[in-house]
């Protein structure tokens, strides 16, 4: 049966895929290798790139090119693959192409600019850059909004976690707001019984590199399709060919690189787990954000930091770091899963982590809809901070409002992806552990490859087959349900 | 007054720049950092984009801009640059779209299996892919010659070394031929007499890579716009805002990652010190690759092997390295001027260089203009092996004829701009001495300055202004003398 219109749609998506590869090596690179003075060339070229992609996601052809393969004789995949392309071209048109360009340069100087003044603790220099993010980001969630029929902040996040709606996220964090403060404290205060070891560094960036590449290959990290950098703020990139993730080294404590590798790993296993003989096309893409997420948070909290897994660390941190008493499994466990309420979201452990996503859903929601501006973002800060976690912030810029690439990268709406996710992850395992009756024993004795073959099936090589919806209820029978990281959290911190 | 075409031709040229970016970044990585599985994804990028510049370089609106803006009021370097607009815009308009896109990918295939066939020795997996591309420079030779009314092989040769011809080329290695090979006999026979002390090792990369940087910061490298990395063949890419050179490390020894490292700076010099109000004009480009490589041996030979600069070298050694008896001055210039005959041309010296060019010269002209097959490179390699240098290279074609990624990156006519760099290098130095009496005497005291500050005044911030032979005479005040070069090497190493 022949199949024109779907046929030369594919053909036009690969362009696109190929072109996109530059684009991501052009983060990449910025993130990881970049000298200061090659900023305003990278910007330049990323902004001319971007114009181009958008220009080819939106050409008039296309149109009728949807319309008549809609038309065709698909079968079931073919149809799941056109409408992730329908998807995407609905998104690039709401668009017009100077907007696109227009944003592009104005998150470049903002993120190559952040660094410094967040150094510098300097708050008015930063907003002068932010203001024009926020101000590009309403028309753009204006117009995606009248696209989809949307509220403007629904219209974002809807880039990021297709179908999420602000309904369904002020149901599932109001519910977290609830009991979750209560249960930091209870954590908090049950640790304190707790004597901890700490481990004795200082640690050498060259040996917690080694580390950090070992804990990659237990992890099932494909050397040959991807590699492992420095960045100041970690990150997963690349193309799902050559994953290229990060890490950053502090030379007092190797915990954080460390966990943080595992969690870039386990977004780069989704990468590298993509069916290949769909890539390039819509249809093999990565599901949403959320689901990304679920998969780092998958390898950093429910494998990095479940009670068997430190006896796995162990003879790694050994090899590489020398033996320690802190090095023992217990005391291991215990570190991986010490609570306690840190100014730092990406510093946070996984019971107060929400805490530091919701405070910034409730920030960056009003900003895009119009209800709150830049200059009253620390304010809100200070409040919620103290109101959600009891911490002082005022005037410390630097570990508060200023601390996340997102808002200066035009990325609002990406943040209830990380509750979300890890939602998603605690309902994985869950769902393992009634599939399979073994998993705590495998994980125990090191056979991480039933939980590897567990989201390989379910998720990895689902690519974007399903809605999100259906793939949660494919891969554990049910939909979004926020009791299974509830369990989580008390089974493991209160038993 | 207003140029309203030639003002659109500037436009067009800036988004080409823009996007020859991604090309730059994508080499420059494919080189140093990209892991095996990245490859056929990277390939496929690279065509994709090559071919649209080519189509952004050929767009028909092109011709009639052009004609247009020659009618208009252009001050001299407006009309320079145009010059240099209408340069590029005949040689991508001999070529069609799909044969820019076959040899993008043939020379990436070829380029990617390379480095594993030549280990193995492999000439006949090897001369499969290499086939392809020669079909493919031959196809482009032919094509390029009947646009420019030149042979086909110069043709080749204009688009690296603009204006030169196979008549000046064999005129002047005529005469390379008579003399060279008695100078090298006569100077290999000479240092027989001499002791050297060799340096003991083993240096490690990291010390190799610190003492790099060093030299690399005495030569005057701009840091912030630009990086050292490691590549299997080392080189100069990236941007001129960010110039990526690469070198290779072997922790035997240290001099031929040392003064790799001062050639590629010299290379990366040029780039950094292009006029950076023309950047992304055709006029700011540098002007030829035998003006590069004139830049580098200017780095590399003129300074990099002074007399006096063993003694600049020796405290950076000392701290990087240790002390040892041969980084005594005396003997450092012996062992940086050692004349042997070898195998490999990237490891020759400069007396013997030029012969490993005649060769290759010799053979890539008459393969291009289809009076040999690549079938016969291995038996013309050996002939002329032994003939000029006296070497065997029978059934050793790792060493012999796959040993250079010009010709599966299909680079022919690129080899006689190596030579005719270190005759171009050999002219600045004796005009320099003309012109400044000083010379020698601020080289000795570690003063480089004046060099670095004449190079930049005749030849980086000129880039394209002038055609070659004027930029030669303005820069030192006649056109391509060879005489200096023989000279320079007699006086070094006859004296």
């Amino acid at each position: 049966m022949s199949t024109p219109a779907y046929d030369e749609l594919c053909q036009r998506h690969l362009r696109l895929h190929r072109l996109a590869h530059f684009q991501a090596l052009g983060y990449w690179d910025q993130a990881s290798n970049m000298p200061t003075k090659g900023n305003e060339a990278r910007a330049q070229a990323l902004a001319e790139l971007g114009g181009l992609v958008h220009q080819m996601a939106t050409e008039p052809a296309l149109r009728s090119l949807l319309a008549q393969a809609g038309g065709e004789n698909l079968d079931d995949e073919q149809r799941a693959n056109l409408r992730e392309m329908q998807r995407a071209w609905t998104a690039a048109n709401a668009l017009p192409q100077a907007l696109v360009q227009a944003k592009s340069l104005a998150v470049s100087r903002c993120e190559h600019a952040w660094p410094a003044q967040r150094a510098a603790n300097d708050w008015s220099a930063y907003v002068t850059n932010l203001r024009e993010v926020v101000q590009l980001s309403r028309q753009e969630a204006r117009l995606l909004a009248e696209t989809k029929g949307l509220s403007p902040y629904d219209a974002l996040m809807d880039q990021y976690e297709p179908g999420m709606r602000t309904a369904e996220v002020d149901r599932v964090f109001g519910d977290l707001r609830q009991w979750l403060p209560g249960l930091i404290q209870t954590v908090v205060d049950k640790q304190a019984q707790e004597s901890v070891t700490e481990p004795i560094g200082p640690f050498s960036r060259e040996a917690q590199r080694a580390l950090g590449l070992e804990a990659m290959r237990l992890m099932g990290f494909d050397f040959e399709a991807g590699r492992l950098d420095e960045s100041a703020h970690p990150f997963c990139g690349g193309v799902p060919e050559d994953v290229r993730i990060t890490t950053r080294y502090r030379e007092d404590t190797f915990m954080p690189s460390l966990m943080g590798t595992i969690h870039e790993t386990g977004h780069a296993r989704y990468e590298q787990g993509l069916r290949r003989d769909w890539l390039g096309l819509p249809i093999s893409q990565a599901r949403s954000m959320g689901l990304h997420e679920s998969q780092s948070l998958s390898f950093e909290m429910q494998l990095g930091s479940h009670p068997a897994f430190a006896a796995l660390l162990r003879p790694l941190l050994i090899q590489h770091l020398g033996e320690q008493p802190a090095f023992d499994p217990g005391n291991l466990y215990r570190l991986l899963t010490r609570v306690s309420r840190g100014l730092i979201r990406v510093d946070a452990d996984e019971v107060s982590y929400p805490a530091h996503v919701i405070l910034r859903y409730e920030i960056e929601r009003p900003l895009i809809e119009g209800q709150i501006e830049v200059d009253d973002i620390p304010a809100l800060w200070d409040a919620k901070m103290m109101e959600l976690l009891g911490l002082d912030t005022r005037g410390n810029f630097k570990d508060g409002c200023m601390q996340d690439v997102h808002w200066g990268a035009g990325l609002f709406g990406y943040f209830p992806c990380y509750t979300l996710g890890a939602m998603y992850a605690a309902q994985w395992f869950a769902s393992m552990r009634r599939e399979l009756p073994a998993l705590d024993a495998d994980i125990a004795r090191g056979e991480l490859q039933p939980v590897f073959d567990w989201l390989s099936s379910r998720i990895w090589t689902q690519g974007s087959r399903w809605e999100t919806p259906e793939l949660v209820r494919r891969a554990s029978g049910e939909t979004l349900n926020p009791a299974h990281f509830k369990a989580h959290l008390q089974s493991r911190y209160l038993a």
